[in-house]
């Protein structure tokens, strides 16, 4: 199957599973976000789902009480339900504690969320901490409610139970970890929560598909900044010993752009691997500032846990006016835009699994014409070719990774890897692995 | 009293120094200096006015006997005094030796110094090292001077006795020392002059009502260059040892604009410390290169010496085209100028106070709400403020000083003190001092 | 005589060894370049002849057979000889087999080259490794040429024998050494063979004179590549205990601007006086980067090799249309482009031998004055020195070498070597070597 076919497949299938998942209400906890692990485990064996018990400290942290949320509504004196949450689950404020109540306009105004400047879009909005109800609506929907008594019901509960979060360990021949580690804990949205989840999905199936893994691969599906907490608060110790690179996956299926949100040191593995992907894929990219970090690379990059965590998007969170609304649904994420998210993690993947030290086995340069690695047609494709292969050899001094020199020579490491893979065969360099 | 009101009544203040120190006619040597150091040491209790004895040897240099000027003028043969060094001090050459003769204008004329380029203005001129006499005058009065004959006098003295210099020590908690350097030797000039004493004798006034200094600072009044020199040959060593920053403060009463002369070095706590306060003060200041140096930094910072000594300035010596001549005056040094000048030095001795090494005390983020760190009300500038504490936490790794965070989070180090104390009464953070 | 002078005389010089020279049919061997290297011997006495057998395995490769070349041409069905290596030893492709034969225009043309884009011009063309034969003619000729028999006569052979090159070594105070390289291996081209060996030879001459040399030179007249690589595969241990700083010396002739290819390190000694010196010479010189590199610093920088090799030149090769064409030639190479490469290199030789580490003697500044250093008539260019004077002294705080400080007060070296002679005179300064 031709790598294009194969994106394309890849894109669809992908957008598949975001469908499946669209509907369902995910939060810190609640059945929505279990639903979602069962059905991500059922696309990676291996996968296993783990709870921590509400009230747990973590940190400076307590794991919040579950939220159970089964239905919710506004009705009109008509009997009609003007606010339904089983048509958008965004409707309700997330984390909501139960209602049932009738009101005037004016005591249910108080409660309710709407944007006037995107009157369309139904906002997205949460309270995990503080106790309350609301009712999120189109600021156009809000403005035609007229005077009159509306009854209330939110039925939910909160109370004590559990986080639960998805992870995943691929062994490679070395001990050393790359740590992936994406979102499930919005409800129906699909840039900024989707495409994180089937995204690092297609990439672990490709992972577990390997046999040939330098690495270890470590992947963790988290509710966003409590599930990183709580997975540190268990793990980081290892993972400080272990990990060499890392990426929060995130907002990665739209066509906007790339973008790159880099860790707090901004120069480890994961930074230089990603800025020299983007370069070379889409040099476009909007590269950011860790200032403008927002996702769970808080807490990897957090002082005292260090960890080499940046990040990958497409267009960041906060930085596409569909962010936590309605209107970041799967017509915004699209099956070409979440394989282009796939393909630029699998390059970085791939560029991290080869970044070895190439080291020239001869003194001067070898003469390359009587190994037959001079192309005997020359055309301006390869003598490219030509040149890329007499600078990986004029860099190969054994101080130098091949991501080094990608960057000294200005060449995408993916065509280094296959010329160095001749050069070794030819026995002109040798790899070494540090 | 408001930081507004208090700036005006220091800004008031300073100039009525100045304008009492003014018609003083300072030199290397001699009575004006030893007056306005009196006059200094009634302003700050504890300054010592030492006394070195002309014909010390120091280092290369020798201290020069001493200069006493009482008089001098030119009197035309109607009886006038046509330039006279009651009227103005700069219109002796200063250092001139004693003369009392007839001359015609053309002998005359060989002994005057005047700037056809500023024919209003005139002219400073010395001659230290070089036995003369001399009269400076405006362009225009010299072109009017019509032929005859002058009487001139110069009821001077040059002979053995004192170099005189102010300092005082204000001890802090650590021996580290910050050195503040700051010339008296120029005679009727207010910006490159009078300015810096001036506004040296306000940080002093203000240093000695503090209870709470972490530094000591050593504060010195020399005459500049030969003052610096005798004052390095006495205290060099201690100096190497104790000193972490140090300035020279000149030419900081104008109103035009910020100056910054970096140390040899460039990069030491002193010049970090002056970009950085400059930098959010007044963006469009005038960075020079240690090659523009001009003042008593080229003896601190002289190979052996290298002292890590920079200097801010408003308009910088020579750059402002009343710099050495009669223009230099308490109209171009205002108030305002001198209150701009004494906020700048203000600042930068409190970064340099107050730059710890803030140490993360827990593991990931802090939950700031049950804190309520929080503000409850959110405004664009609390969003701004709370921004600034999560990125604070976010690199309080005990590696960066406070400093380097301010730097990476380009927020004035200011804002940044008050939000760490805040932190730190949370428990949040805490300070470590190096 | 002047230094104008003496630099006409020194281009008039060159460009007529570079008329001698210009004739012989040089190559990678044979009786060309032997008579090259003879040639070179006779102005430089001391230059060795060094011989190695062909067959010989040197690194990765093998010493090519000789290649003796007595005549070749092209003769139409008027008995004419249309393509003449007598009138132009270009006209045959280098490296050629012997042939004699009668072909028809068809059969011939496959071994013709020429150049569509460069009508005029007869192409230089090589097949050192692959053996074949073959004419280069100016496409206008090739245009011309009718159909019919055409008689082919080379009269050459390629038998074993020796690759030849030249060596000397000019003994200095200390046993660290200066490479230069240039080649001797192509025939009638100015700017890309001959420039180089006559600059070279000229340099090598002044070194001869001199008796106060403070390193010791090692300069090399190569073949390229073979030639680089048979003298590394010799000695590249001893050149890498020894070697601070080297240059390959090629088209160096031209009058159209000055080039730098740096060494692979790229911020070696070699590197930054190269640098230095264009900066000062002729401050548009044209920056490469050593992914540009094409002669010999590709074995000199290769990897365990790694000698701090650089290369200046005026139009680089490659970058000038009349590369590797007839119309290389003793027009495109002048007397003032030799002249001006010549003073590029000795100002390059001159700051690397005089490269020290000022120290002063004295703290704080020294009283210039009583020594008379201060120029008693101030003019523009004095006043230029005194602040030379002062910032030389400023900086020699024995951690920077002099051209180190060149950089940081940025002067040319050469007026700060004799500013420092005169300090050091003064005793104001000492030099350090290290």
């Amino acid at each position: 199957m031709s790598a294009m076919l194969e994106q394309n497949e890849a894109g669809s299938q992908m957008h598949g599973w975001a469908t499946d998942l669209f509907p369902l209400t995910r939060s810190l906890t609640g059945p929505g976000t279990l639903a979602t692990l069962e059905y991500l485990a059922r696309l990676m064996p291996g996968l296993e789902i783990c709870s921590i018990r509400s009230g747990t400290q973590v940190f400076d942290w307590v794991v919040p009480d579950e939220w159970i949320m089964r239905d919710a509504y506004v009705m009109d004196e008509d009997g009609i339900r003007i606010i339904d949450f089983q048509v958008n689950n965004l409707h309700v404020l997330n984390y909501s504690v139960p209602v049932n109540d009738t009101l005037t306009l004016e005591e249910l105004d108080k409660h309710l969320h709407s944007l006037p400047d995107q009157p369309e879009a139904i906002p997205y909005v949460t309270s995990y901490y503080a106790r309350r109800w609301g009712f999120c609506l189109s600021h156009h929907q809000r403005q035609k409610l007229k005077p009159g008594r509306y009854k209330v019901v939110i039925d939910s509960e909160i109370k004590p139970g559990f986080l639960n979060y998805g992870e995943i360990l691929i062994p490679g021949r070395e001990k050393k970890e790359i740590l992936l580690s994406t979102y499930v804990c919005h409800p129906s949205m699909a840039n900024n929560e989707l495409s994180g989840p089937v995204v690092t999905t297609a990439l672990v199936r490709r992972l577990l598909a390997r046999k040939d893994l330098r690495y270890s691969y470590r992947i963790v599906f988290i509710p966003e900044t409590i599930g990183s907490i709580v997975y540190l608060s268990r793990h980081y110790q290892h993972l400080k010993e272990v990990t060499i690179a890392g990426y929060v996956i995130t907002c990665i299926g739209d066509e906007r752009t790339y973008s790159f949100i880099p860790s707090r040191n901004g120069d480890t593995l994961a930074d230089r691997v990603a800025r020299h992907v983007l370069k070379h894929v889409y040099p476009d990219y909007k590269a950011y500032s860790f200032l403008d970090r927002g996702s769970d690379e808080r807490q990897y990059c957090s002082p005292g846990i260090d960890l080499p965590v940046a990040s990958v998007t497409r267009s960041k969170y906060g930085a596409f006016p569909e962010y936590h609304t309605s209107l970041d649904d799967l017509d915004f994420v699209t099956e070409s835009g979440l394989a282009g998210g796939l393909d630029v993690y699998q390059r970085m993947l791939e560029c991290i699994e080869q970044n070895c030290y190439p080291v020239s086995t001869v003194l001067c340069e070898p003469q390359l014409g009587k190994r037959g690695l001079y192309p005997t047609l020359s055309t301006k494709e390869s003598a490219k070719s030509v040149k890329m292969m007499m600078d990986l050899i004029a860099y190969s001094d054994g101080k130098l990774s091949l991501l080094d020199i990608a960057e000294l020579i200005n060449a995408p490491m993916w065509k280094l890897i296959a010329i160095l893979d001749q050069l070794v065969s030819a026995d002109l360099l040798k790899k070494e692995y540090r």
